[in-house]
């Protein structure tokens, strides 16, 4: 994303008739989705980005064309939800797909409640009913809207339908989550450089006072600690046009998620340093990759540790293909870390470090498809590999890919060894 | 926030007693709240961070003590709760307050819904009961949980506890406002100075085509769009160690939102730059600061403009005073751009750029106190001042004041000057 070319996208747009048919097939007379702007639903079905304000959807299938939808706004948003509702809807995508169902935004100042504007937009686009209308809603809708709903005549039945489409990546979507994944691509690589270009601490006091003690990390000028690489990384980040949303995590060797390690501690030579990424790009998508790197190892076990994470992680990649559930990936992966002789599944007390092998990955970290589900083309997911020895450290592989009809394809790449060279 | 030294700091604490007062004032048995870790009434009940998954909180009083406080997290945050919720809330905050709530986490590895954990914590702390239990819970908590709790035999009532506890900050909090507010103000530095150090751009075409047009900007050997201006601001946020969660916006020119102005347009002389930015702390508190920047401007409107909004900002700020009603200081910064002759008060057509004068900031951008609440001693609010004109620009400015018992104080100062000067 270094150009800004990002900018230069057509903004994305949501194929409203996934719901519609959602709708139809529950035999359900509209959709309802209300939300804050961090709602991942919300910004999914409309493309306009957080805002702390709520604001309500409303999608129905119509005899006449593919269906209409209703967007209720604070008038605050009111341009944002033109530009990105409609005239992006209008405009179609980077493929030129458009849907057949119409569009209008609807904003009020100092506006009801949201759940009760949801309601009058239900009975405007249903006319009066005789019986209760029947309404699809996701399960964790807001209750004070659910309430407004109920009583206003409408009976509620929760739907996955929006976390579904959400799990199905369309070519613009995939586009964009491979433009934040080159970015976070980019911030491991500045950390790895930055780990290739310390150099041992003279000024190092406790390494002076015990002559078996290698001294800790110099880098830049200063002692090098969790903190200035998250920092460093996060620079990078930001200069490649992606947000680091709070997801950049540097752990340093094995005890729970690095944190008895201060992130004010110095760096060590022989240290296991995990760099865990997931940025957010400009349309919400999030990127996800770890590496982990030691400087100046002595080749015990974090060698060992890399080399079952390594053929782990190729264990879980050789795994993924449509069809396949998503716990025979993790079966995999874990098989192949218990013939290296590594403990693939700590117990719920060290669950800190413990990671789903497979997870969706999408306007947020976690999401479809998760265990319990099978992969299916265009899901795009993160395959990640790991141990964890709370004294000598831990090894974290983690990459994002995207199903594809005969295999998986890598949205960006980046070398696994655990040696940092510059970058 | 550049040396790390935040890291330092003891991890912030809540006062729980808070939320067992307003139990018993409403003489209900218990509070839960339940919600994903970006729900901000979460993050500050118990001081975990954000996280994608689910997690829930029941606090009730107890006639020994101050009360009890169960936090039901997965298991993968069970580490992250232990040390946040329990070990940090023991340890006391930077002024060593503590209250008298017992706290416990429980955590569950593949956990049946939040909802039925909240309802059996429940339960285990108020003991079987004859007849329904009385809850207060957040208005917009997620229906599926309420429905759980009510099928529990909990009758649910809700509370704004959470936000008026939020809207008033200790001093701990107080301090971490400011850290971040200081971070945001070396974000609208880096901008100005990227501002200050642009040239005429003797490439621009557009310029040589028409004599009477000035070039461009240009800077650091490249035109100078707003998006490389946004990108330079958040290198320094994350050199500082705080993340622009998506807030950090310049808006170039008056047209709506500044986006007819496209982020890919090359930035002109004379034209208005509104750089406004919201960065997020380590603690996911909020900073909010909004300058505005004229390079070689003609003394025309953007200085008449200034002046206005320098006057309604004044005017604003002398009328922010504990019991004073938020819509006091909205009417006196509004009566002081009307004597300038500008419009206060732009079209609900226009409401993209229309913003409350006062606002609460804290883990939200915008939250209590908002218009029809009266200041309080302990409000941390952004105070807004500004003006737009389609065709000639727009000028806003703001700050974050800390209420006090005989005023306001500012949590960072930064010049208001229009013209750009290296900082």
């Amino acid at each position: 994303m270094s150009d800004g070319s990002d900018s230069l996208c057509r903004p994305l747009r949501t194929d409203l008739t996934r719901i519609t048919e959602a709708v139809a097939a529950a035999d359900a007379d509209a959709f309802v989705a209300v939300g804050d702007g961090f709602d991942a639903d919300r910004r999914y079905l409309t493309r306009v980005p957080g805002s702390d304000r709520a604001s309500a959807v409303v999608v129905a299938p119509s005899e006449n064309a593919g269906g209409r939808a209703v967007y209720c706004v604070p008038s605050a948003l009111r341009e944002q939800a033109d530009r990105q509702f409609i005239a992006a809807a209008r405009a179609g995508d980077d493929t030129g797909f458009h849907d057949s169902v119409s569009r209008e935004v609807r904003a009020e100042r100092d506006g009801s409640h949201m759940g009760e504007r949801a309601a009058a937009a239900v009975r405007d686009l249903l006319g009066d009913a005789d019986e209760e209308r029947s309404l699809l809603v996701p399960a964790s809708i807001p209750h004070d809207a659910a309430v407004y709903l109920e009583r206003a005549g409408n009976e509620l039945a929760s739907t996955d339908a929006v976390a579904t489409a959400r799990s199905l990546k369309t070519d613009a979507e995939i586009d964009r989550l491979r433009r934040v994944q080159r970015a976070a691509v980019a911030g491991v690589a500045r950390a790895e450089t930055v780990l290739a270009e310390s150099t041992a601490d003279d000024a190092d006091a406790a390494a002076r006072e015990r002559p078996n003690r290698r001294p800790a990390l110099r880098w830049d000028g200063s002692p090098l600690t969790a903190e200035r690489l998250r920092r460093a990384v996060n620079v990078t980040l930001a200069a490649e046009g992606v947000g680091d949303a709070g997801d950049t995590a540097v752990a340093v060797g094995g005890s729970a998620n690095g944190r008895s390690h201060s992130r004010t501690d110095q760096i060590r030579p022989g240290e296991t340093v995990v760099v865990s990424l997931s940025p957010r790009g400009p349309d919400g998508y999030r990127g996800d990759v770890t590496r982990t790197f030691v400087v100046d190892g002595d080749g015990g076990w974090e060698r060992r540790a890399s080399v079952a994470v390594e053929a782990a992680r190729e264990a879980a990649l050789a795994a993924i293909e449509a069809g396949v559930p998503v716990a025979t990936v993790d079966g995999e992966a874990a098989a192949e870390l218990a013939a290296y002789g590594f403990d693939p599944n700590p117990g719920p007390d060290e669950s800190g470090a413990t990671r789903e092998t497979v997870r969706g990955v999408g306007l947020r970290r976690h999401e479809a498809p998760s265990n319990g589900t099978n992969l299916r083309p265009d899901h795009v997911v993160a395959v990640e590999a790991g141990v964890r020895d709370p004294t000598a450290g831990r090894v974290r592989l983690g990459d994002l890919v995207v199903v594809t009809d005969d295999g998986y394809e890598l949205l960006a790449e980046h070398p696994l060894g655990i040696a940092p060279e510059p970058r």
